[in-house]
């Protein structure tokens, strides 16, 4: 499979640092690429959380990996989990997720982009409660669970309350969308389909443990975002914590005590854990790793102690000289991953052609935008900080640019168009895989507090 | 929720039949109709194996069925499994697949399409193995399977020959279309993807006990649609009886012996089963049900000594006249169910009016159609045999037509261009749900021959 004279790299995660790491190295001569993917698709994930409320099927923003590198014969994709990283003989292991199937491939130069999780905060059982919407699956399940509950509530309007209820765990740039996005569901979308109850009656709460909503962007951008969740009837409940999921309700906590809410339906947005790959890297390599799991790189982002394994994006801190104390974290948004990426196979390209290291990493923040509802978002570009519909105009172009594929740019822009001028939402199901079990009452996981 | 003036019709299920029941009623005068389903949507069959092989989503081919009756206040949807059919007291009640959420529902008639399933000839355990492509979540987990399937050959090629090697089981229309788009995926669309294995030398085996495809259309449609098999390289065995059915296998029989096929991949299209609600009702009325557990209706489609319940579509079969002998087993096809629907709408609302019941029910037959692969079909329309592009592109408008939806239409008419422009498959995503367990080889369920 292999000529010697090649340098081999192996590509950890098919996300956009690792696609972009790949898009740099797959024109080089004298490289040959391995992409490892435990899904055969890249994602675009940043609108993962459509695919939740309805607004666009999963098949839109994803792409087959081994499609975006058809031509390019140097570059091999193999779906896998990967299940051993050995550093000293400079091989990973995978397996399939089936009888069989199992690969060792050596390397040259390792590249890891493996991404981040939610953070359940150290409570592993409410993940199976209040999903995220950060894979495709977990999203197309979400999607299920929103429109089950309005349904349970049409078939037994005794329980309307709690089924109409939806919480919403933090308030970064998915919590602001998902909440916005499941308020103009019931408002919008739904009305007028429903016979025993109103779906408009339903709440929308987003819980955020701050004192305000999308903390990261600059004033006045947060007070702006704040007014169009209340515009679109979201309860926005900052200062507040989070201390028990159940499938029933949420328990939250601010200064003047707890609260029980009753909900049916809980999404989570809230806090970060790198894939537990940066850990992994870090015991066999004795690098450090924090609180949140990310993995300390130098300032070229590879691994202390082996220039030959790169790591990036969110599950990285990085190094602003080598050895050194000072340590920056970037956002763990896609601009970052994708410049980590491209540097990366700059760096890998120079050591197989014998050049120079290109100079250490630098992020290049050229703006931030979310979107709140329809027709409406809050951007930060070089400075410049506006809202509303030019904003929201600014924000579908950038990312109708990045989704990868001619027939999906068409057929999401197409969506986008409809759902403006009807309101609707083409991608309405309740799939098998988001039933909600009936045994739910009976199993009822509880914290424990 | 009744006001006690309207007639109460309850409608079990939305696929064509049910669907255009109340559609056909949805503007009637005293008429209130609520309707029933598992899933929230209504499903274009016919396109079902389409989704199986990556070239349509699973939302271009399905409906919120609470969204296409949402201006009609007369009619209600309600989501949920029927657990019992109260004939003496007009009742039928459902219940909602999560805590809770149980409603009993009065009628005064009752309309029941339930449709049928493939059947897998007193074999059940084979069910888990080779799936069908009849319900939406089993189209994506079929697309799951056949996709991973050339992965594990990708990452795995010692095992190549039996995770390439596809069967299909039974060659009526739908088990027709699939080996052909299968052959298609292979042969075209993932050309040029692969490095260790060559997708295109997979082997695709359509198996079917009789002598010929597409038995249920003339000649010399069933020998056009042969030789287009052959030439999409598509393996016909005809005379060949499926008696066992392994993970890793299937076991066929002919007059001389049996031969056992290494394969992960097998999908199932032969056969059919009518609901279990047929037999339901049956044994709740007495009425007669045959060996495929169809129910024997009479001629105006009303259950025998219950003329306030209704049956149709390929759950039934109809007696040509009043307690008679002579029964019709009307084709399973779209076009029945439709028909057989508007039929008893108009039952309905002529009972419901005071006005004499219609005259018995008549199938009129404008024509079967069948896809092949890429630009072609098999057409036939009032005696008129035709095949080839024209019967193709004849085909693609009357799908096109039918289908429910002015999203739904664009985006189909537009992947069907890109498709046949460039081979490519704009929906090939493997899901969590598709995964073949790991386990598979060692629970291996086996008829135990």
């Amino acid at each position: 499979m292999t000529e010697a004279s090649e340098h081999r790299v192996v590509v950890i995660g098919g996300g956009f640092g690792g696609l972009l790491a790949v898009k740099g190295l797959a024109r080089r001569r004298g490289v040959e690429v391995t992409l490892i993917d435990r899904h055969n698709y890249h994602l675009f994930q940043p609108l993962t959380y459509q695919v939740a409320t309805g607004g666009l099927a999963p098949g839109d923003i994803a792409m087959p990996l081994r499609h975006i590198f058809r031509g390019r014969k140097q570059v091999t994709v193999l779906l896998g989990q990967l299940t051993e990283c050995r550093l000293d003989q400079k091989q990973v292991v995978l397996s399939a997720d089936a009888p069989g199937g199992v690969m060792t491939v050596p390397y040259d130069t390792l590249i890891v982009a493996a991404g981040s999780d939610y953070s359940y905060f150290g409570h592993e059982e409410w993940r199976s409660v209040a999903l995220e919407v950060k894979s495709l699956d977990s999203a197309v399940e979400v999607r299920g669970r929103i429109l089950h509950a309005f349904e349970v509530a049409e078939l037994d309007p005794a329980q309307e309350e709690s089924w109409l209820t939806f919480v919403v765990v933090g308030a970064g740039p998915t919590g602001v969308e998902m909440a916005g996005q499941i308020a103009e569901l019931a408002h919008d979308t739904l009305a007028g389909e429903f016979r025993n109850v109103d779906p408009g009656a339903c709440r929308v709460l987003l819980v955020e443990a701050t004192d305000r909503v999308l903390g990261a962007f600059p004033d006045p951008l947060p007070r702006r975002a704040l007014r169009s969740l209340e515009h679109l009837r979201v309860t926005v409940m900052l200062d507040h914590r989070v201390v028990d999921v159940r499938p029933d309700a949420v328990v939250l906590e601010d200064q003047n005590g707890t609260s029980e809410i009753a909900t049916r339906t809980i999404v989570w947005a809230a806090g970060v854990t790198a894939s537990p790959l940066a850990r992994m890297l870090g015991e066999a390599s004795g690098a450090e790793v924090d609180h949140a799991g990310r993995l300390t790189v130098e300032p070229d982002l590879a691994l202390p102690g082996h220039p030959e394994v790169l790591a990036l994006g969110d599950m990285v801190r990085v190094r602003e000289a080598v050895g050194g104390q000072a340590v920056v974290t970037y956002p763990g948004l896609a601009p970052v991953a994708m410049q980590q990426g491209r540097y990366a196979a700059r760096v890998v390209a120079a050591r197989a052609a014998g050049r120079p290291a290109p100079a250490p990493f630098r992020y290049r923040d050229k703006g931030t935008l979310a979107t709140i509802g329809r027709a409406r978002a809050v951007a930060d570009i070089k400075g410049l900080r506006f809202s509303g519909f030019f904003a929201w105009v600014t924000w579908l172009f950038v990312h109708i640019f990045y989704l990868i594929g001619f027939e999906n740019r068409v057929v999401v822009l197409l969506r986008w168009a409809f759902s403006y001028f009807t309101r609707g939402r083409g991608n309405r199901l309740i799939t098998e895989a988001a039933r909600i079990p009936a045994s739910a009452d009976a199993s009822s996981p509880s914290s424990g507090e």
